[in-house]
């Protein structure tokens, strides 16, 4: 599918990038181009994701990281990661954090203009081995609101927002970077989930008010709150953007494996195709023992759940699972066979 | 049904008001009680609510403001109604403001014992006699939080509430006030949904949160707010208690025929028996045109909707509407044949 890069979020990236493109010379290939040049040439690109797209799981913001630092790696651009990312925002707002893998600080900046609103590291992925993600895509009835266009409309008419933004948000940012340096799960489990809370109640105190979650994701909240309440200490955190998809984080693949019984005892699937329901990691689930549709039936209730409550099923309120760890930042691939472009005639493969 | 009185809350409504009983004398009946006596005497109660109980439509306020009322005129308790309020309070907090009809304030108080937080009446309901309320009791598959616990948890961890109660509430009361003093329905609506949407939002911002509304709560709101924007000025405002129900409240009996076709279009019945679907005051359905569940079928779709957008139904996700308008607070009945109890025997009929 061939999409029009005219728009102005594109035009934005497209601009910055080239107004920082510098002289390259690959003698081996017998390339020079210089800085000047780089004005007037014209560029293929071609992408792919493996990541679901428009199901608000912010694959916009991994897209516009991409590109920007695949021009940046062409163009020979020097600009550092936090600098790019500063380009990158100007394509999608959260685009800025995905330049970097890991735990990833999205800094507001004072700036009128935005130009210091960028993304620092706080840490690599390797620094928290431990966790899993498990992200539940949830079967949605209703047209969503944009995200940009819901978040002008909070800050203009929420009452709670600049308090939540001037008391609340600097504190949280500096507990949730001190849970980070010591992988201290039961506090970046407690902010997490906290804050993700807060956030949507910000936005059902806009007028007109903005549901992002609906049924299904009070359900996966209620699920975990109660597991983890039956717990000594938290195992899972969760947390919504702008939509009704939960991301859960799991203290480790222990507690991956027991949530993932959770969570398809609650919510088996509508059809028999496991394989499709379940993706990404698929490893994950054979550990919870789930390796049919059989084995999802023969499931027991969560021992939190008491005895007498008889416990309601969701089948079909969840599209998919993906189970997945935090990840890598952007990697410039060197394999000829992984292009997605010819190198002979530069057209998609 | 036979009840126990034994609990806490119904003890201290008693206790409260047998210790203002007074003489009272009666020399038709030929009956002398003697203040001193009625510590000793008991009475019979008998209650009939013909509104729906324990649907999160506080019919517990209801009960508990009628239980004072009464035992008050039979003990010849000289207390005014906001005095009375403030002993109701203490069966059922919301209880307070119905000792009185028309529009109610329920005054915080300062005391730690709050003894000084009552109900005094704003305006009685002849005052704003062109309101319409219509009810959306919402079909609820979860189970609810009760609402005095789940006050007391957000009070506890709920970030956004201290603020809400210090800075945002007070100024809401007395803008409030002034909108019922002049009839303002613009200034009410807005301010009653704004309220509404915000007194979620911090139950959503609780540490575990709590969620009273449900999807078919939002929907129902969605569909208000895109009317409201499509008139000149707000035809209805909205509001929720604590539980998924829409307390909805028209401008007028002209808007509120337009606002129950609306519901009616997007929540048509899961039978044909329109005759419990629609309760209360069933003139204002027949006003708007629905005779029949024929009629119900042939509801065009709202003209705010864009025609491109195919518009999804949710039969069977209200369980019935109450049609009805804000109302007069207690009345003592003289009318014998109204009696719930025989005069003979004290015994229920």
């Amino acid at each position: 599918m061939e999409i029009s890069l005219s728009g102005g979020r594109f035009q934005s990236c497209l601009r910055e990038i080239r107004a920082r493109a510098c002289d390259v010379e690959d003698s081996k290939k017998g390339v020079k181009i210089s800085k000047e040049d780089w004005s007037k040439l014209h560029v293929h690109i071609a992408s792919y994701n493996n990541f679901p797209t428009a199901a608000g799981l912010a694959s916009s913001a991994a897209g516009f990281a991409c590109l920007v630092y695949a021009l940046g790696k062409l163009m020979n651009v020097k600009e550092d990661e936090s600098q790019l990312s500063a380009i990158a925002r100007q394509g999608s707002g959260s685009a800025c954090r995905s330049l970097f893998g890991g735990f990833v600080k999205w800094i507001m900046g004072k700036e009128e203009n935005g130009s210091d609103s960028l993304a620092v590291q706080l840490a690599d992925e390797k620094h928290w081995d431990d966790l899993v993600i498990v992200i539940a895509v949830v079967s949605s009835r209703q047209k969503e609101t944009s995200s940009t266009s819901g978040m002008r409309e909070t800050v203009e008419t929420s009452l709670l927002l600049q308090h939540r933004a001037k008391e609340i948000v600097p504190k949280r940012i500096l507990q949730m970077e001190e849970a980070i340096r010591n992988r201290d799960f039961a506090s970046f489990s407690q902010l997490t989930c906290t804050d993700s809370n807060q956030f949507h109640a910000v936005c059902l105190d806009t007028s007109p008010p903005i549901f992002y979650m609906n049924d299904t994701s009070h359900r996966i909240i209620s699920i975990a709150e109660k597991w983890n309440r039956s717990e000594e200490s938290p195992q899972v955190a969760y947390t919504f953007d702008a939509g009704p998809n939960a991301v859960l984080i799991a203290r480790n693949r222990k507690a991956a494996t027991l949530l993932i019984q959770r969570l398809l005892y609650y919510f088996p699937p509508n059809s028999d195709d496991l394989d499709s329901y379940i993706i990404g990691d698929k490893s994950l689930a054979k550990d919870a023992g789930i390796n049919g549709i059989q084995d999802i039936e023969a499931l027991p209730p969560p021992p939190e759940i008491k005895d007498n409550i008889p416990s309601q099923k969701y089948k079909g309120d969840v599209s998919y699972f993906i189970c997945t760890r935090p990840g890598r930042g952007p990697v410039l691939l060197t394999d000829e066979s992984q292009a997605l472009l010819n190198s002979e005639n530069g057209l998609p493969k």
